[in-house]
């Protein structure tokens, strides 16, 4: 019976898909409840309300950088499931894990961006990113495993892994940095995030 | 009237499975708005952090279980959709209810995990999911009876019908013993979510 | 210029369906968030608990009420939405309207079920049906008109008319009411809508 | 092995379009959650409640107004992406970019139509429509230069990009406009807003 069920069960790449697309949309869009616009009561000229308004500004950093961090796991996410002919259950759980870790973002990034200077608030950022990481790689070697993933796709399985672990050990490495000083580790973070994410469109210029 | 409205009425699988995915995502999502990140101004040192950070661990592990119990029934629904040919009306409006329920599921996890020692929010929880199980019960005789469902899977149905009973069962057994002792019925119910969602990975190790 | 944008503009009947659906998904979920448990200091036995939950069932009820508008509303638009070839521009800008009076569902729900004693909330409540159908009905027009409409349905284009205007009809009788009783008024409009949920699967029954 | 990772990456528009309408849904639903029902213990009579719900009116017409520029964003997303035969990573970053922007108009719309008398919050409105502009222009090209444009739409390019700078510059004026009376430059937004939205149905009937 339950071999028969398993046969049957999580095969749909599409909603899989569409599933990822919802909990990355309400992700992406949750920390911007935390933008409250200023009482009116308290403003009484331009003056008092860009003062109101200055203090949202680290908040908006925030916003955009737990953007950026599930953008680039979306991008990822996208680029795997892509690859793949279709899904089953095991695939399907082990992407609702991912989900569940993509949910825990903008928490991780708020904490991280409110206490940068505490290592404990930098190395619980550093660990969502790793295991969202060890999720994406693990699908990825157990979708090889089932059989799961197209054809043509089957040779260039070197090159997404070791993509994903090449990006794993230069966030590893940042977050190690949090032992001299966190700045520094977040500072090298902060500039892998935005290689992930601006790296294509200026790299195309250089190499054609 | 009715009758010409009911035969091109809510026929669209695609788009129920979308509203799904939808409700799903939100209610996926909805628990992590309770992380609250720790008030700057109490936080000292690295210790007050990690004290600050430990009462939201039973918060993360309430949110945990919510999703683990929603991607259970989200593999079953998605299953189930998958074997349907088209919908009608009466089987969009058993799902429509089938998703009050989901939406509910985030509320009475959050209950039976704040007062698992009464009895009354772990009959609420079970209660919950027993009306979700019936829902896809109900759905699928439903669909059956109406001619939706694809050829291939006609026969196959005693063993999708049999494992939701089986499941049940197994559900109502453990809620049941709260009788004696609310925590051996939570922990029989986790043990049956856990197996639910893992069982698929590791009993494919054993039986080739 | 102009002519040319709308050409092309808006034609994506999957992508309005979509963004129908995550709306929909939203706004079913949102009063969800009106459910929270009660504070455990309180709480000092199974009865403390029952007592606490009680107040929550009226909270339920609005909360399934608004769900079953949504419902019927969902199953009426995808039932159009299906009937169409593609979109236009115009038709696109008719479905975001509904697709604001649909957001605003929850709000009004939650207005009259709280102040179902009072006429103004009661005519809002209405108001805010009577818009929805309204607005149906004309985007079924406008979608005539342009030449929106699969070859198939454009016979059936009565029934679907005489069904919006029926419903609306009814809807409105039952608003009327409230100038003798806002419970007669209230009553009756919970019924049109078990109605247009419950009707279809109690109908088949007796008619073959 | 970049260039690979590249070859392969964001490459589904059919991801992108479910990723977009999740974004706006979730961002046009959002501001709803601003209206509250008014408590019960403070409405004695239909005079109280209407009372009580005057002030919901400007929270109202903000939504609305949100709900509407949301609404053009959309429909010009949409329409971009429904020229093009596929996505590349850069153009998945491009509308990344696009929903962040996206999730900050209801913030904006807020703070505009709470503090329109002061020239910042006018400022900042603007800004984030201008920016809004800027992103879609500089996708199209981006699209074009990558050859990611379906053969049919590449020779209609000038109309596109001939419409957003129009309506860029109308924009820019309209918040000009600002430095002699804020209520001037409000007034002119939301007449090229409603022009934008409503424009078609009416052009439509005098241009045949």
């Amino acid at each position: 019976m339950r071999g028969h069920y398993n046969l049957i069960a999580g095969q749909s790449i599409e909603r899989l898909a569409a599933l990822s697309d919802g909990v990355f949309a309400v992700a992406m869009t949750l920390l911007v409840l935390d933008l409250h616009t200023p009482a009116a009561s308290t403003i009484h000229g331009e003056r008092d309300l860009l003062g109101a308004l200055a203090p949202l500004a680290p908040r908006l950093l925030v916003y955009l950088m737990s953007f950026l961090t599930l953008g680039i796991f979306w991008v990822g996410q996208q680029t795997q499931l892509n690859q793949f002919e279709r899904a089953d259950r095991d695939l399907s759980w082990m992407h609702l894990t991912f989900l569940f870790l993509v949910s825990l973002m903008p928490f991780s990034t708020a904490l991280m961006a409110e206490f940068f200077h505490y290592r404990t608030a930098m190395v619980l950022y550093w660990f969502n990113i790793f295991l969202l990481g060890i999720v994406l790689l693990v699908s990825w070697r157990l979708a090889l495993r089932h059989g799961l993933v197209v054809e043509a796709m089957r040779a260039g399985t070197a090159a997404i892994e070791r993509r994903i672990i090449v990006a794993q050990a230069l966030y590893a490495l940042g977050a190690a940095l949090c032992v001299f000083s966190t700045s520094w580790s977040l500072g090298v973070i902060i500039v892998l995030q935005l290689n992930y994410a601006l790296a294509p469109a200026f790299s195309r210029r250089w190499i054609p």
